[in-house]
């Protein structure tokens, strides 16, 4: 009874909110919010990976543990910085010995979205993309092994690995260790952006010149390839920006009709995730606004709609996850 | 009256928790307790640097910057690892290239409390020592000017700078960069560990191995050089732990009388800023214990005094600060 009364005043509520704040009036641009979707708290969780509180702080510490590293200083967090966005702000990854790889940094944010991981879309999910950097000789240049060795001399992680997967004999082992990060960063998501909250109905989270940017971002046709919560179509397009020989998914696949293919990136707290471009070669985000429309779309904008554009981009950085440094043993 | 009513129930409290609970008793070691003084809750502030909340905040941001590094990915941040004690847990500190340094990375924790800084002392206090490893060739290898220059690069920093300097025409300079890291260096203190419970008045805060291990650290004098609120009194010892070549302040001042003396090491934390001495060689502290007994005080501890000594250490682990990693422009 209490709960029925209590859902009537609500609708009740509602439908004053709805007539007497102007800011939930319809702004007319409902065909443009159509092309969108908001983030999601989480994103898909797969089914023999279940999201578990202990897997997600095992591989909170995993993730800040340089000890897996050979140098014993670099961690995932060394690169996908929390206070740079979760990532590092420079061109191009540094890693073991100060050695310079041949990609920039991609962002951990919201990556439980992306339908497959680094800018070739070599590991198809989280999982498969966990022990990469690891192992990789330009990152963490850690053989596998030596590093699953030196957290078992941990009680600390013995202890932390048997509550996580509780079933296993021997649980600190590479798949474990993968599925930890995995699922940590399936936890590092950022919602509630302005523009999530512009599709969630508050008209006023955007202003006139986002909105404009937001009616140029898909009339230009952007949103053909940013799309869906991420912004990113998980789809492979060819580009070759300023500078760059990379030959992209062509590396993985062999394929001819692959070359200069990324996998779309996300757009979402893209104004925080600076440098851009697969060799970060772009400084700002108007320059890369720019390249975009040049070599993807074979348009020259004009300033006040990269002005625009840009401004709409701003709206789409969103919560940073809270979380605490852990205390590693 | 009512205060009055208040006060004089607190005593009639406090009566009778001395009476009912044998914890507040007196366990018969006054003697020894007053060898020692709890760590209190900020450190000495210099009276030209006053310690303000803009500091402070800046001071946490230039900690986590690793932008005033050469490589643009090593910070203060990387040695003096918040995940590890304030420190890296490994023999020595490994930097810019990943060139090894000359000695064991000390813990920032409680810093603030010491008579001088490094190893060899050769800064006076964290306001002298704060840009030494940004502009080492083994450590962030940065040009402090091109440092500097960086800094100026954001708006958030000039700002930032601005609020925290509000006197100084141009507050981006290096003395203003070393105050702010000082500053939040000074926060970064560790209090109310189970000794300083216990020094004042929790008699049950330790339990009697390591009651008997405070015993040892008097009766055989590590408290002659491990005295004060953080367990160092100030002075220069020397001492050649194994493996060890360095000639510690002999490098500083060129006294012959200064050869192979370091800095009596703080203690608090000890258990959790492992490896030990100024090479790190020294991997546990049952070693370390060992070790200080021959080297320091002529000794061969029993087994039986080294974990005495041991426990006793452990219960020298504070409160971790707490903080958050900024956001960083």
């Amino acid at each position: 009874m209490i709960r029925k009364r209590l859902l009537v005043s609500a609708i009740a509520l509602g439908s004053a909110l709805a007539v007497s704040i102007p800011a939930m009036a319809d702004d007319g641009l409902g065909d443009y919010r159509d092309r969108f979707e908001p983030l999601p708290y989480l994103p898909p969780i797969p089914a023999d990976n279940s999201l578990t509180p202990e897997k997600v702080e095992l591989g909170k510490m995993m993730f800040f543990e340089p000890r897996i590293s050979s140098s014993g200083v670099i961690s995932c967090a060394t690169c996908h910085n929390p206070a740079l966005g979760w990532s590092d702000r420079i061109p191009r990854a540094t890693g073991h010995d100060g050695q310079v790889g041949e990609r920039n940094t991609p962002t951990v944010l919201n990556s439980g979205f992306l339908d497959s991981q680094f800018w070739d879309g070599r590991a198809a999910d989280l999982e498969e993309q966990a022990l990469g950097p690891i192992e990789a000789d330009v990152e963490m240049a850690m053989d596998l092994d030596q590093a699953l060795k030196r957290l078992e001399g941990f009680d600390v992680y013995q202890r932390r690995f048997s509550e996580a997967y509780p079933d296993d004999e021997n649980p600190i082992n590479g798949d474990n260790l993968a599925q930890a990060l995995a699922s940590f960063q399936r936890t590092l998501n950022t919602p509630n952006s302005p523009f999530d909250r512009y599709l969630r109905g508050d008209m006023n989270a955007l202003d006139e010149q986002e909105k404009d940017g937001m009616v140029a971002f898909v009339d230009n046709g952007c949103v053909a390839c940013h799309s869906g919560p991420n912004l990113s179509d998980g789809n492979f397009h060819a580009i070759q920006v300023p500078g760059s020989e990379d030959e992209g998914r062509y590396v993985v696949t062999g394929e001819e009709s692959d070359k200069y293919k990324f996998r779309t990136p996300t757009l979402r707290n893209v104004a925080v995730t600076y440098p851009y471009m697969n060799n970060g070669a772009t400084e700002t985000l108007e320059e890369a606004v720019s390249i975009m429309g040049q070599e993807m779309l074979g348009r020259d904008f004009e300033d006040k709609e990269i002005d625009n554009i840009t401004a709409f981009l701003h709206t789409l950085t969103g919560e940073m996850p809270e979380f605490e440094v852990p205390a590693l043993p």
